[in-house]
């Protein structure tokens, strides 16, 4: 009777599968059992891809000092790379070049959208690159919520970390508000900028205050991401978006402040809140808190880009030095910038840092290896956070 | 000067970019103007890739009878393909064929996952279809949230959609909970089944009333969608996963109900609290609400399974008319059945009516083209979430 009602089971099992649609069909059945990539127990990595009529497949990634590598093909088709060294701990990314053409490994449905770009990552686990890993800790809530801009004339997307907890503590928590770069959007620090696993991770180590994270769009134009806004799936994203630093992202941001205090148990006060941002985020965060100079009490430059604004007109980026005055004189309890030697921005900033010593206003500064990545990002994210509301 | 500043600006965009990532540099750069897909004004769409060496490219998707068509290439190296018909209002999906090799359309970033399967997606509006986009109504709020299950032993991932105005409205919700088939997860209702813009649609056109819809994962052994749990990057999803269909995950089932009535504002209680699934989760949904007769008033049982289940002797299997009898004794507002007329689990649906009809309970029952496809389950659900609750 039980192996009757096994087969019964088995058999409506597979006859499940068969009506799938035929793509999913396809991978279920026609596809291979090839792993890849295959991570190592000494880190090395080894990248496959079964494509026998090829003629010639490489593979791209951040990983390699070359930018490319070429896989060889076996006797199955099946076409193999393996890394000479171990990888360091880090999340990497990756794409493979059949005969020129740029395609995602169809054995991993792991993948990244950075602007156009969809591509591949997996992660080398230990050190730093343990706090971008899912741990078996507690989880905080991460929430896609629209907000109302009066200013900006759009209902705007979102994305919010509340710590666990959260919802049964009864407790207020600090804010930290987390800008992204140009050709970013408020998906972008929770997916290339593993936000959320930082934060679990940090504060599960008691290295970091349990706070909120609000993740904001700093596209003004835009209501969402590409693909969750009313411009739909027939509009791909680029970085040519207008309303990008020319002043209006940051003179609308006390309706985000306003709308975070009003639906999250905050604590509200300049005492309790952060603002830190990654190249354009950085140069927002820069001109949000010196000209709402009693919003923010931690600041965070992240590769910033230190430029003029586009809309030089903007009352935002007039006088820049009489509103660090103001912002200074009110002695903010971090003034924290980051910047990777080879970034091209280091030297804007190098410049900027000039003008703070001239002034003797005081900033934490953090410089490493690389340049205008993410992975430096992640790095001063979790540098930053652990310094916050203590 | 303003001038020399856009000037400045235009070039400091054009060093901004330069020293992103090698493979975004490719895509902004090297990549071409191609649009692909290109929706006409009469719905008719043109499918394009560029792939100069490739010998053979073929479209594959849903929307092709015969399940895929061979592009045709320019002098340019770009493959080409256009529908010769106009599509019906519907979400689709493709994918490439190069030279036999399945890949994703580079300039269309929009992709969702099926189990293993990772595809192109768009839209064409219109009609029922139109449910499917972001319009520009109130939204609701989409968070992944991670309750406790003592019983499975893990902390597991839920998405719990809150409608729009439930932060500050202070008044309590109905609660639908959502479930997924099998090879789904947490994410599936949200991403394939776009259920959010369901919600916000049918709830913005008065068709459906403010409520909050909880998606949980069906997987009992797992903690969240591949990528989001401890299991890490390593593990690729699988349509071969351990307890499924043996009774633990609806055994568990008021541990989920009574931690969205503790963190959430809901109303609880039988009258307001409905369950549905597809597949796999009409399974579930069949069980759970007989099992917990006291607990759902609205069932849904979308192209349900009605399989035994694998381990007979969970007592959740046990004496199926006895517990349908007490069931259907405390009358369910709403049993709802809904099948398309090509599902491979037509028979076991018409079987289970016939039961059903033997005995005198009640049901509606919604008929329609087609099989086990996830069309008929966004159908399904716009078909029930208006009567729910009323």
């Amino acid at each position: 009777m039980k192996n009757s009602i096994k087969s019964l089971v088995a058999i409506c099992m597979m006859a499940w599968l068969m009506p799938v649609a035929a793509l999913a069909q396809q991978a279920l059945w026609g596809g291979s059992k090839i792993v890849s990539p295959e991570i190592h127990d000494d880190n090395t990595v080894t990248f496959r891809l079964q494509a026998p009529k090829a003629v010639k497949v490489q593979v791209t990634g951040d990983f390699l000092s070359e930018g490319v590598a070429d896989l060889v093909e076996n006797k199955e088709g099946v076409w193999e790379y393996k890394t000479p060294q171990p990888l360091a701990p880090e999340l990497y990314s990756y794409t493979f070049l059949v005969d020129g053409l740029k395609m995602n490994d169809p054995n991993n449905v792991y993948m990244i959208r950075d602007v156009v770009t969809v591509t591949n990552v997996f992660i080398i686990g230990g050190e730093r690159a343990d706090l971008y890993k899912v741990n078996k800790v507690p989880h905080g809530t991460v929430a896609k919520v629209w907000y109302d801009s009066p200013s900006l004339g759009l209902s705007r997307r979102l994305t919010v970390y509340t710590p666990a907890g959260y919802e049964t503590s009864g407790k207020r928590y600090p804010v930290f508000y987390l800008l992204h770069g140009m050709g970013g959007d408020e998906n972008a620090w929770s997916e290339l900028g593993r936000a959320t696993q930082i934060l679990d991770n940090l504060i599960a180590q008691g290295k970091a205050e349990p706070m909120i994270v609000v993740m904001t769009n700093g596209n003004a134009a835009l209501e969402a991401t590409p693909g969750e806004s009313s411009l739909g799936w027939e509009a791909q994203p680029t970085f040519q978006l207008p309303k990008t630093m020319e002043g209006s992202f940051e003179a609308h941001f006390p309706e985000v402040v306003k709308f975070i205090d009003k639906h999250y148990r905050t604590k509200a006060g300049k005492k309790f809140r952060a603002i830190a941002g990654l190249s354009m985020g950085g140069f927002h965060s820069m001109h949000i808190s010196k000209q709402y100079p009693d919003m923010f009490n931690y600041v965070g430059l992240f590769s910033a880009a230190i430029l003029p604004g586009r809309d030089a007109k903007s009352p935002v980026y007039e006088d820049l030095e009489g509103k660090l005055a103001v912002q200074f004189a009110k002695r903010p309890a971090l003034y924290w910038i980051g910047i990777g030697k080879t970034d091209f921005l280091y030297k804007a900033n190098e410049e900027y840092r000039k003008l703070l010593d001239a002034k003797g206003y005081p900033y934490e500064y953090f410089e490493n290896e690389d340049g205008h990545i993410w992975r430096n990002w992640r790095i001063y994210l979790s540098e930053f956070v652990p310094r916050l509301f203590k």
